[in-house]
């Protein structure tokens, strides 16, 4: 296949089955520069590259360099975090677009982590009231989760991700070579959903992660691909059935009622997403546990490897009721009574809403840090 | 049927077919009181009605008396008027929501004209991804052509309703009582788009507006409930054949490309929105005159009767530069290069893309206010 320096390296490929909305996920060290794959979306059209000021210097000028077929290409450059994931950075990506004259018929590509894609992706979904993008996460966190299944959006003072639209992209690279330049503490964060899939969907993926654990933490690209592809596979399949998350896709939200509470409370940024689902993750599996779901031994594997992959097991102590309230605003809350995403089994995730005395004794026995 | 005093009353019933997105529309005097057909969709959820301070104080409280199976009911007012139509605005309806802890189970019921429509409705559409929405139109415009084919938007400085969404509601309630407290102003800015359908899709209906216009300009209430009727009719259809705006739909925006340019030019808020389109299908008309495409009896009929209705038939006095500047960013120009949508015939709709000498004629012509 013609493209880049590293484009005859065999990569993954796979397909997110939605219909009229279906695209390919191209995992792989090179993917960045699959210029025929970019080229023909981009043909002829005025791109925007939206960036932030940390992958930008890395990574824009390559990915600039094979939309060469582009009418005009256009740099955007957001701040860098989560603290900035809110409307005014979001109108700044509307002004830039707006200056360059974008018509309807214009395509945005999202470089760099979750924060980039959920911003690029939800200004692509109302831009306009919509226009193409193309995703290219540079975190694995973005890579094994947020790059999957068209979530986009913004926060507000009030609760995480609450403006937001589903809008799918018309292709995902995910490059594993850019992982080499992210920090230790984000590789960490995203292997929090990477142990999310295997816990939710695949007991067999959860052994096999535990087994490459010291492989992904030094980066060797083959176990990086491995698990990127595997999940990004689990979380397609279950959108694939549940595109708008009507049901089965609260699944992969196992660990994030906990999560999210856990970063509205220490203020967004504090702690990054992956490690809070890391310590919700502990939690509800404790919740699994007391509610005679979960067997002690598999409680005792997940948060083994929460903790071996230098995660938080302990989330911040505070009241139960301080948790109840962060807790009572998040999406998957339903006229304020919180449903949990709890466990079965390993590899086996149900939903559930859970009595006030048990997730007391959850928050009492984990809420300890 | 049960419902309010006036629901015995016999209503007009259509609806709008966009497969899982299908909803019906209800026109007549009284449909306000609905509560029949409100009921099943607000029962022990969550709402929110949308208004402003002009209409809230005389439409919320009978609509409310309808809504007694919600789980809540909050109001959230608006300021009046399109100068609103911003981000601050949008952002003050999801202060109130989750303030009010509404969670994606929730209901907005849009109650007012096409500022309040298109606000709310946008603040449906991306209010944790998307909730369902209510339109009760309470101006003829509203009720004629924003309540139906689910645009939603805000605008931006740089240009209208650059920033929103696709996204259809449940039901519309069009009643036509409402349109006894509408300024005269309004309800003829109204017939703009009355007067519009009639022009790119069916001379009969040309002609009935022409002959029921006296009654229409008289608040008539079944020469309203008829033009209220047969303009979504039309509406429906168009939309219904091309939900996005890929191709058909593009002729409902006869005089607005030009319609846009005015309200940009003056700052918006200074015509109103009907009587821009007023204007522009003037000079749509004279650009469907010069390029061959009209003869001269049906151009003048078309002349005649905006006249008549009291809308402008001259547009602002500014330089072709300038009013190609102002075009430029309008959302159906592709690549800078505008498109405009021309008449055929009386009641056929085509879009060409104009030669630069006929538009600076057309300028010439009818930029002579």
């Amino acid at each position: 296949m013609p493209g880049g320096a590293t484009a005859n390296r065999p990569m993954r490929a796979l397909q997110v089955s939605l219909g009229d909305r279906s695209y390919p996920i191209v995992v792989g060290a090179g993917a960045l520069e699959r210029r025929d794959l970019l080229e023909p979306i981009v043909a002829g059209r005025s791109v925007a590259i939206v960036s932030n000021t940390t992958v930008a210097p890395l990574y824009a000028g390559r990915l600039r360099a094979m939309l060469g077929g582009a009418a005009q290409v256009v740099d955007v450059v957001l701040p860098d975090g989560e603290a900035h994931k809110h409307w005014q950075t979001l109108n700044g990506i509307f002004d830039a677009l707006l200056a360059a004259r974008f018509d309807r018929n214009s395509v945005l590509v999202a470089l760099g982590g979750g924060v980039v894609g959920d911003m690029a992706g939800f200004a692509a979904a109302v831009y306009q009231r919509g226009i193409d993008f193309v995703q290219v996460p540079t975190t694995l966190l973005a890579q094994v989760d947020s790059s999957v299944g068209g979530k986009t959006g913004i926060n507000h003072p009030l609760g995480k991700n609450m403006i937001g639209a589903f809008h799918q992209p018309r292709l995902v690279l995910a490059d594993v070579a850019c992982l080499q330049s992210l920090p230790q503490r984000e590789l960490i964060a995203g292997l929090a959903e990477v142990i999310k899939h295997g816990a939710i969907a695949d007991w067999a993926y959860f052994d096999a992660v535990a087994d490459d654990l010291p492989a992904l933490l030094a980066k060797d690209t083959a176990a990086l691909e491995r698990a990127v592809a595997r999940s990004c596979e689990i979380k397609a399949d279950v959108v694939a059935h549940d595109e708008r998350e009507a049901g089965l896709r609260a699944i992969l939200n196992f660990g994030h009622t906990f999560g999210h509470a856990i970063e509205a409370g220490m203020g967004y940024g504090e702690w990054l997403h992956g490690e809070a689902v890391g310590a919700g993750m502990v939690m509800a599996t404790d919740l699994s546990q007391r509610l005679g779901l979960l067997d002690a031994a598999d409680g005792a594997r997940i948060r083994a490897l929460v903790s071996a992959a230098g995660l938080p097991v302990a989330a911040p102590r505070w009241s139960a009721e301080r948790y109840v309230e962060l807790m009572s605003v998040d999406k998957k809350a339903e006229r304020g009574t919180p449903k949990f995403v709890l466990l079965e089994a390993l590899g086996r995730a149900c939903v559930r809403r859970a009595p006030d005395d048990a997730l007391r004794a959850t928050l009492a026995a984990t809420a300890t840090g």
